[in-house]
């Protein structure tokens, strides 16, 4: 299966209080490491919007195992979870960068449509796209 | 039940370029629901972390129905899903200020810790605050 | 002289490691009492965005002098500092709900485009707008 | 002089609707770009946290001459502009990757203090973090 994995690190803005990340920021890990998947897949997501179509999010899901903080190094690991030419699921999996440590896992679920965020087929209205998305299964 | 609503003007900062708010703010809009929604059952967070207890969070997940974007009113309802000692799920419903489009809707599930963020049982800790809860349901 | 002040609860998101609120986040309670400065002006920024203008920052400052922390009830006065037809300078101060203690004042600088982000006269562009702006002077 | 530089690309959630790098994000690249110069110098931050010295930030400054947008890669030239023991100014350059285009330009200053945000003189509480910074000038 296509797996892409992407280093981050932790920023000093991304913990609050707790003295850890803050749960929200996990997402937009995720959608760092989305992007990078995208990439890796061969069509990158600015690709995609520059071509008018866009990934809005419909769901999001995190289970939060264990935290992280400010400097330390971690590892987003992005693959397709399922594609039906409407719906586009991705899972994540974020670890320690010794890859043992379980930080957080989760998925979003994103609808296909224009620029104008109308859902559209894609297999019609952009096979190229279509088959790259079913190439990541 | 009891439910408690909090109004939210949306900020530029909250959108992204698809112009509209980005998904992962709803769960600060959350927060601040999850914030009036403590202060309204007659424990604010702040007074319990000020007692040295937290809530972190363990799962999040939301459904997004419907953008909102720049300067638009909107309203996050709270109440509690369920709360059994050592976990509380709280849930969010996000409308417009019409009340009548529903934005996104979503939940939370907190541990209880200590201030070192390990789990106790608030019943046995800290029987104030169990009432409280328990109040809730 | 035309002062606007806006009322702002800390939220836990907005706060770091340092256990208050980070300094980046000054900039957006400025922008939110940019937001409600035009407003009360008479014409919203969102209305001027929808209109076809925009008002992109060239320049911010900020000078912090105590700090605050989660749940802090903050004011932010907002007043118009310079306008010369091409660049607006807006002036804060926010200080604790008391009005006594300054937490921190700064400015942000701003030019005036079309949606673009093309500089325009907005004198000669929009008249309309040029009042609501020499008004608050 | 002593400069580091620090690549960066731009995530989707630092842009807002003007489909550019909301302004208040700057700051944050500043701070990732202050973080890796102190790891170069010799001394990380997170060290110098957990060894209870702090530097929040007293004043910052920045103007914006071209936005950048989603995807783009930046880096971010950090160098010392002034050191005189209580007080650390810092200096940001951010270009586009191809090192010609300018971004923007800024600076924070700092304070050094303890772990409570007690100004110290860092010369005498710790000679070897003193040391380090001069180093940079």
């Amino acid at each position: 299966m296509f797996t892409v994995d992407t280093y981050i690190r932790v920023r000093y803005k991304e913990t609050d209080k707790m003295g850890v990340v803050h749960h929200s920021n996990y997402y937009v890990y995720f959608e760092v490491g989305r992007t990078e998947f995208m990439r890796e897949m061969g069509l990158s997501y600015k690709e995609m919007e520059d071509m008018g179509y866009m990934m809005p999010v419909i769901e999001t899901h995190c289970y939060y195992k264990h935290p992280v903080g400010y400097d330390d190094e971690i590892i987003v690991t992005t693959k397709m979870g399922k594609f039906k030419g409407a719906r586009v699921v991705l899972e994540y999996e974020i670890k320690k960068k010794d890859y043992n440590t379980l930080i957080v896992y989760g998925s979003t679920v994103h609808a296909i449509t224009d620029s104008n965020l109308k859902p559209i087929n894609i297999k019609k209205a952009c096979p190229e796209i279509y088959k790259k998305f079913m190439g990541c299964l």
